[in-house]
């Protein structure tokens, strides 16, 4: 029997500044009706998929940006996402800004703030959280930007690795081996590594990347940023055997272009959903996982075909170092 | 002034078990020639460019097989391959079966094998040496492959690591940081980061890779194999904000088919020149380095983006892991 799922990428167009989760949750609540209609036990929401992408605003004080951030899961206003979750038995993954008041010995609060994703299970239950770990951006004011990116500014480096669970999903209830990414980890073959290294049948990652990169100086054509992120992706699925589900928040954002393309890529490195419009739009696709195991025992077969005694610079050194310099002796 | 080196992927059509380097070495001459007239500072040849693709080839008694291996770089049937990239002032990679006679202090001698390629300057010196790190394929005849791919049986495992230098190439003698893949080592973004992490601006590599994978049972289309080729070596540039130049030995041996599509790709993971036989064939592009600095210190600033403390599984495990098993609580 083919371990068959149907997964779905609820891709979400813009969410202006000026409108609230009363504005985004229908609208989420629409895809997941729409997503149970089309049979799918797994979906995909967007990075901070419950507001605008905030890191574009900039504010001197970080305690003016806390309404950006969750401090419950659920809480009133998202509970109606928990409901359908429950009726419809399925699996999600949710990206949003979250914010905890850690009190420590001296019974100081001190607000801690992430970028971070959760699996939440037909049930309701948070099955597994993650935090982005690889933040663009910066952490100032950038004066040369036209449109700033202070993610380095809204939040810490996430602190809990990259976390696989096997987990059964949807009403079915089969067991995948489940990971998360968010937006720019993707870039990074090695988030996609320490994934495969547990055996993730399947990325979940949710994305707002801008149209333009802000920070290149002219060089880098428009439409390179789709290839760009569709390579990082397909490359990351190909090289770990795994399925990806990468889901935008797309369109013009008060002005400010997010590009979509939200895909579902399987382990050969195929894009075999593409969304294809900048707005609210759910694409699904079934997934066979008997294809993780094949890269998993041939061409990727970890145990066999890995070298890590040579790899050792990857976690000894942060940047990068100057090459030896040869010179001709004649 | 902009930093614009002429490189060429000097791809080889097939060659048969029956013939020698008097038949191969010819085509490569005209085919360093043809490099010559076409602008070209850098060339690229493939893996094992000397001989057939000779570990698909079972020997019971390795000592049969010397005859594929070079003793000596160059030797007389290789020297005129040297007076050319003299003659032309080029700066160029071949791949070739490495035989070492190593002695030890008792002087017993032991053979030593490797999968090799060397960086030879235009004074004809070797300027660098690389040892394939990643053998694919299996050290023991496998009765239920149709053909063999005996490299773990022919090679040991690279011991140089993946170095990476500074050296000028062609007359002109433009300074670049040069690095060295071989075939399989494209797969693995472990490799490519290794080499990054040096500051590598352009990434030789020569392949061989069956057309088919005798592996997959069945499950995998043959044309996906060229776009699992591309998919590694665009992700690799882009990801470590690099020029490749990756080139095939195509066609039919012996009837056994290997795939073409030798490719140039810039740091932003374009193609820019792709060959479209599997014959011998020149293609040519002009590789502008200063797209790599655009990278570099951008999206891909190691320093400030990379998280190591993250990616310790990556250098402490071999194989993958089952991760931790999550049940509902109701």
């Amino acid at each position: 029997m083919s371990r068959t799922i149907t997964v779905a990428a609820a891709q979400l167009g813009p969410i202006q500044k000026a409108e609230g989760r009363d504005v985004v949750v229908p609208r989420m609540l629409r895809l997941l009706e729409r997503a149970h209609q089309r049979g799918a036990e797994v979906v995909v929401f967007p990075e901070l998929a419950l507001t605008t992408f905030f890191p574009r605003w900039y504010h001197e004080d970080l305690n003016e940006a806390d309404h950006w951030y969750e401090t419950s899961l659920p809480s009133p206003a998202t509970q109606p996402l928990f409901d359908a979750i429950r009726k419809y038995g399925l699996t999600v993954y949710l990206g949003y800004a979250e914010l905890v008041n850690d009190t420590d010995a001296q019974g100081v609060v001190r607000k801690r703030r992430f970028n971070t994703s959760v699996i939440i299970a037909p049930s309701g239950e948070i099955v597994l959280k993650y935090r982005k770990v690889h933040l663009p951006g910066h952490a100032e004011y950038a004066s040369h930007r036209a449109v700033q990116h202070l993610e380095k500014r809204y939040f810490e480096v996430g602190d809990l690795g990259f976390p696989v669970v096997r987990a059964p999903v949807g009403a079915a209830g089969q067991p995948v081996n489940l990971g998360m990414l968010i937006c720019n980890d993707r870039r990074w073959p090695e988030a996609w590594r320490v994934l495969g290294l547990q055996q993730v049948e399947l990325v979940m990652l949710g994305y707002n990347t801008p149209a333009m990169n802000q920070d290149n100086k002219g060089f880098e054509a428009h439409h390179l940023r789709v290839l760009h992120s569709q390579l990082a992706i397909q490359s990351g699925c190909y090289q770990n055997a795994c399925f990806g589900v990468a889901v935008a928040k797309a369109g013009k954002e008060d002005g400010h272009e997010l590009f979509g393309h939200s895909i579902i890529v399987n382990p050969q490195g195929e894009i075999i959903a593409l969304a294809a419009t900048w707005d609210d739009e759910l694409i699904v696709a079934d997934c066979n996982l008997d294809l993780c195991e094949l890269g998993r025992t041939t061409v990727f077969n970890f145990e066999k075909h890995r070298r890590p005694e040579a790899y050792g610079r990857i976690v000894e050194q942060t940047g990068s170092v100057p090459p030896a310099v040869w010179t001709p002796s004649r």
